[in-house]
């Protein structure tokens, strides 16, 4: 069994307006020393060993179901787990 | 400045729609592999040095601004940041 962890954010260059919200309200409770705020994704799942390459499955999922590639990017880190 | 890394994950006893509705679709597409896909939040913004604790800061806008405390857990990484 392993246990990954996605991490997906927006790219640089697409505008967050999740993020911008945030910080707005930040400003009017004075939090002036907080900016560039960025809000994506964390998703954790676990992937049964199988005659297919983890990183394989990992990747189609992510291009498939977890992340659009135009608006943004993504990176995982995949670990051997014990127990789920 | 440092640059600020928070991730928010529901809390195990909450029920992940979100995650269930990415599992049901694998399925259908015969990623039988994956499971306990939970979906949760990663946000990164940049504290400027102040007077404050930095730490504090953080906590403060997680808990005022990012995270719902009874659904969801959150964790952060603080890392000294030379240029934004």
């Amino acid at each position: 069994m392993y246990k990954v962890k996605v991490y997906v954010t927006l790219k640089k260059s697409v505008i967050d307006p999740h993020g911008s919200a945030v910080e707005k309200k930040l400003r009017e409770l004075d939090y002036n020393e907080v900016s560039n705020i960025r809000v994506g994704k964390y998703i954790e799942f676990f992937v049964k060993k199988s005659d297919r390459d983890v990183e394989e499955v990992v990747k189609e999922v992510c291009e498939k179901m977890l992340v659009n590639p135009v608006i943004e990017d993504f990176r995982y880190e995949i670990e051997e787990s014990v127990n789920q």
